[in-house]
């Protein structure tokens, strides 16, 4: 143990006080009422929850105050740049914990507190209800009057009015001959209540001594389906490199799948010196046209376009017709060079150099990536590799573009991203980031924290039932659902797991319906995924055999083995099916069967129970229990459950029923429940 | 919703940002380790933890940096007062957490947060160890020389001489014909790593956002035994009414039971205006002698001494007499008063007043309390209010008293508590606050949070196996386990529990052995408790017959029946166990019967094992599974559990071992697990 210097002292505590009991330098010690949490919170406010705009946001505080005076909360919000204070009353769920929601209009950061006071009127009210001494009662009407006549001086006008004539009948009836109940239940008056309730006496709130802040995206960041695809395949013509204009000729196809994300691995110049071969040969071949994530050549660097896609126009007329199908462009940034990228010359000072002068390559001993120069974020030159690497995002927002998937941005300094998503959602609150982190969970979650507005998941290594349950369990309902948004992949150009390299067409389908149900962000690698692409690089190795990251590939989309009329199918359902467009309700529910994994999703009266046959190769049957009182159903009466998938409707009866699934038929049921009175009518709107 | 003023902006998100990556209002842009989480922590830092004096306190972080470079994590603590920042390496122990602990050296307020860097040097060594490419090796050999050659630059004397030496060494050996091994070998040399990672580079450090705030109090406040006795029935000669001096008699026999805590209901004057009776008579008769909570009379209020009692010399001379016998006097803290109190006169601001201008009784309808005023915290004049209040704990600390017990502090407004312990705590940090509040939970937490040194708990009510374990689970591992310290009672004046109302005596040993090994704090209201005395007011009832509260009892300490032994022996347990002093590693252990409950808690190697029979009635017995490589004993071998009850050695071999319980002989067994070598010689110290 060694001493040092003193450490300067940190403010937050005492000015997280400040506002409960201390306000100007005074204590106000007079509040008696507390605020002592408001959920969800992050990091004790450093860091932003996440919502999606037009969709309600929940907010739950622990309040209570000493002895048995009644309380009232009240929930504010505020967008960081309006003007006003939204005040929303809350309500005891029991157990001290009130709760009310809001839905923000648009999106943008947000700001949300909570403030309790002990109320006299309330407590009054509540008091007399339960006296049973007529004295006391008399005794207490002429507190009431006060009170009332209290809240009319607050008031104005009509209030005023009223809640003078009330404080007047009150005195007067507490000397009058009334009865115990008719002297309680003029009290008790719905009208004097309501109006009375509107002019509180609040000098002695308090309030919670933090913000919470909230990050309100638009709705794409929490229901999206994702397609990737390489341009350098697009071309219907063998042999020749695809472009821009072949994947807009590919939009149609695309959007025909139900896909609203359309994601491109980086379409820069690509680097000559030390250029990759197929297969990841360490030498490439002449003519080899190299991975598109060693970024940058004489023709430039992040911001310009590999010259065989096309041109800047090219990419303007694609983001365009993409919107036109109702598809957002999302593009892939990775922040490393090519050893010609134009920035190794022109900022030698932005790399790491080894003592003969030469630039540092990527390497992770022993493996080198001689390949990729990695930026030095110890720079002192870092300010402007910051403001470049910004730029790089300015730059594709201004060609329209509003998705960025992120490479690896756990290699990138953390700093950085909380700077420049910041930044950048400050200027274009509608930008939305996906973080390509496939690492430990402490440096995923911080990520999120930091502003990723989604992010990749281990879904691809989650198979068996029991991983499933506990991985998507701790996504919906975990201390990060607040902030980390999953978006869970079937398959990546880095990874065909080893299930998929089985090509069993049950497993493919299997785990494209997991995912699209499972989480409501998705997405596939295809068009690998719907022709069940499954040939490893070598036996035990992820990484698919002649790889499109390093040549060009044909596929033939009319192949009769295609899942793309599946996919079309299961998009389709999530788009009219608000269930599966949110995580919040995902309920497992028990099956007999370890084979079987079974779950729920309910919004508003859709209710949504998937079931899925995890064996690809034998069918497997059992017993699906489900909570009909959580779905409002009465298990008397029998109702439908409803296979979005092949149309068939099967009646069920309580709570406990049985399916069967064939692997060679369908390896999974998406059952919307039907049939009770409640249900169906809510159903009729998503149909 | 309505809309209302703007709220004032509350900047403790930004403040907490600052020192993360700003200072002086730059950014720091080159830090790149990040501490995302420092435990234990309370709201975020707006409460502070608690520990004992002298023991070790145990700090995680959450630490981690981009890319695969090596970090370095440092603990940082200081008391309040003083000038120096001690620092202790943190080591991780997997999955990005990080771990240190520190033994603060006297009582007080103590901060501690994070500090973590990118660490050069060892990233460096942790890169050459892998590398398998002698031309790679070389060239790491020249960046190693110049890394160390900074770290000379940053140290002195002989650690900068040597610095230099090895530079020049790791220079001189990248230009020499040595193989990869033998360069790699002086690169990892124990002199130069152990000098080089004393003056480590810091520039870019990253230090969590918020401190950690940190009471450290006596050991008593982690380790107590409470007795509490009426002395108004401490007199030997019946009918006379107890005084101090009586009470300063008993001091041997309460010692004598091995109690270090002597609580005393409260001994000012009692109020003769509404006065209530024996067995709580709405009216008591003429000699009644009123409740001790009833406070405040002619003779005077908090700050003075019944008379009847004895005088202010009597209470200083109990108060030496009892720390003579290693027992410190604990005071009851009432804060309400009588309505003879001189206060109602002097300040009749500090109550609330009805429309007829007399004050307002305490009250919950439709019950009445007209013997007891509670204090209005609402009042103008709350400051002089607080001022008086905490002048009554002043008070009473001139006199010696370092221990209060406060009776209901769930009905006084929680910002005062937070303000008078703060206050008070800062000008006597030995102080202790017991929170008499048996409330909601969450209220219970607040006030433990506010600063209550101990909190009464749920336990009276806890009396199956399921309650036991399930509550101090949450007690003992649960969030609030770094602030809330439970005290259990099998009893109080207030609480004689159904099970006790059958006056078995396998209960009531039950009771008594299950609250001294579970919780580190426990009590007993005596002599009632040792004396097994069972009689409810009335059937249904959890008050006393004849109790104390509002009448003399005379007690027979020689009675037969009486558990003082069992009692003194089981104080004796606990002060030679060190494990039986903190409750921190409490585990519960697998035993196949519903009535019989074990659980272990071990420290410093010395283990105890306590198994209790839960039916007052039967034998029971059953098989107990415990975790011998938690224990580090060797399943092979056999080793011996010694009944510290009943002296009782067994031999144990395994992990399952048979036990019976006969309630007639014992209803517990409270085993001390022996005869592993390593835990036979830590034994001995206890022994």
């Amino acid at each position: 143990m060694k001493e040092s210097a003193v450490a300067e002292r940190q403010p937050a505590v005492q000015a997280a006080r400040r506002i409960e009991i201390h306000q100007d330098g005074q204590i106000r010690g007079q509040v008696r009422a507390v605020v002592d949490a408001v959920l969800p919170e992050v990091d004790g406010g450093r860091f932003a929850a996440k919502a999606i705009v037009g969709r309600p946001y929940v907010v739950r505080a622990h309040c209570f105050a000493d002895g048995h005076d009644r309380i009232r909360v009240r929930l504010q919000w505020q967008a960081d740049e309006a003007r006003n204070v939204h005040e929303v009353e809350m309500e005891p769920e029991g157990n001290d914990v009130w709760t009310a929601s809001f839905t923000p209009p648009q999106i943008g950061r947000y700001a949300y507190t909570v403030t309790a006071w002990v109320d006299a009127f309330d407590s009054w009210r509540h008091d007399l209800a339960r006296r049973d001494d007529i004295v006391d009662v008399r005794v207490a009407l002429q507190v009431g009057a006060l009170l009332v006549e209290e809240a009319a001086d607050r008031a104005r006008g009509d209030d005023r009015r009223d809640l003078k004539r009330w404080a007047a009948t009150l005195a007067r009836s507490a000397t009058s001959e009334l009865g115990l109940h008719a002297l309680q239940a003029i009290a008790d008056d719905a009208d004097l209540v309501r109006i009375a309730r509107r002019h509180p006496d609040r000098r002695h709130e308090a309030r919670f001594g933090e913000e919470r802040q909230l990050v309100v995206d638009p709705e794409r960041a929490g229901f999206s389906s994702w397609y990737e695809l390489f341009p350098r395949s697009a071309s219907p013509e063998p042999g020749r490199h695809g472009t821009l204009r072949d994947v807009q000729a590919l939009l149609p196809y695309v959007a025909g799948m139900g896909f609203d994300v359309l994601y491109l691995p980086p379409i820069h110049p690509i680097g000559r010196v030390n250029r990759k071969g197929r297969n990841n040969a360490r030498v490439g071949a002449d003519g080899d046209v190299g991975s598109p994530w060693a970024i940058g050549a004489a023709e430039g660097g992040h911001t310009e376009i590999l010259p065989e896609l096309g041109t800047l126009d090219d990419f303007r007329a694609l983001v365009e017709a993409a919107r036109e199908h109702g598809i957002q462009l999302a593009l892939d940034i990775a922040f490393q060079c090519a050893p010609d990228h134009p920035w190794v010359k022109a900022h030698p000072q932005w790399f790491r150099h080894r003592p003969d002068g030469s630039v540092q390559y990527a390497e992770n001993p022993p493996k080198k990536y001689q390949d990729i120069y990695p930026f030095d974020f110890e720079t002192d030159d870092w300010r402007a590799l910051w403001d470049a690497l910004k730029g790089v995002f300015d730059h594709w927002i201004a060609q329209g573009v509003t998705i960025f998937r992120v490479d690896n941005p756990h290699t990138k300094a953390f700093p950085f991203w909380e700077w420049a998503i910041g930044e950048i959602k400050r200027e274009h609150p509608d930008v939305l980031f996906l973080a390509e982190a496939f690492t430990r969970p402490k440096v995923m979650h911080r990520l999120a924290k930091l502003g990723y507005s989604q992010s990749y998941t281990y879904y691809t290594w989650r198979n068996s039932k029991a991983e499933l349950i506990e991985y998507f369990t701790e996504l919906a309902h975990g201390p990060g659902a607040s902030y980390f948004r999953p978006n869970v992949w079937p398959n990546t150009p880095d990874i065909l797991h080893e299930r998929l390299q089985s090509g069993k067409r049950a497993t493919f389908i299997a785990r494209l319906v997991l995912a699209a149900t499972l989480s409501s962000n998705y997405g596939v690698y295809g068009p690998a995924f719907e022709l069940m692409e499954h040939q490893p690089r070598e036996p035990g190795s992820e990484e698919y055999r002649d790889s499109e990251k390093y040549q060009l590939r044909r596929w033939d989309l009319a192949a009769a083995r295609s899942l793309s009329a599946l996919m079309s199918h299961v998009n389709a359902i999530r788009r009219t099916n608000p269930a599966l467009q949110s995580n919040d309700s995902l309920a497992f529910v028990p099956v007999d069967n370890d084979q079987l994994i079974a779950y729920l999703k309910h919004v508003d009266g859709n209710a949504i129970l998937t079931v899925v046959n995890l064996d690809p190769d034998r069918a497997q049957s059992g017993w699906v229990d489900l909570d009909l009182g959580l779905l409002g159903l009465d298990g008397q009466r029998p109702y439908v459950v409803h296979d979005l998938l092949d149309g068939q409707r099967y009646e069920w009866r309580g709570g406990r029923n049985y399916v069967l699934l064939r692997p060679e038929v369908s390896p999974a049921h998406i059952l919307r429940i039907e049939g009770s009175g409640r249900t169906e009518r809510d159903m009729e709107r998503f149909q």
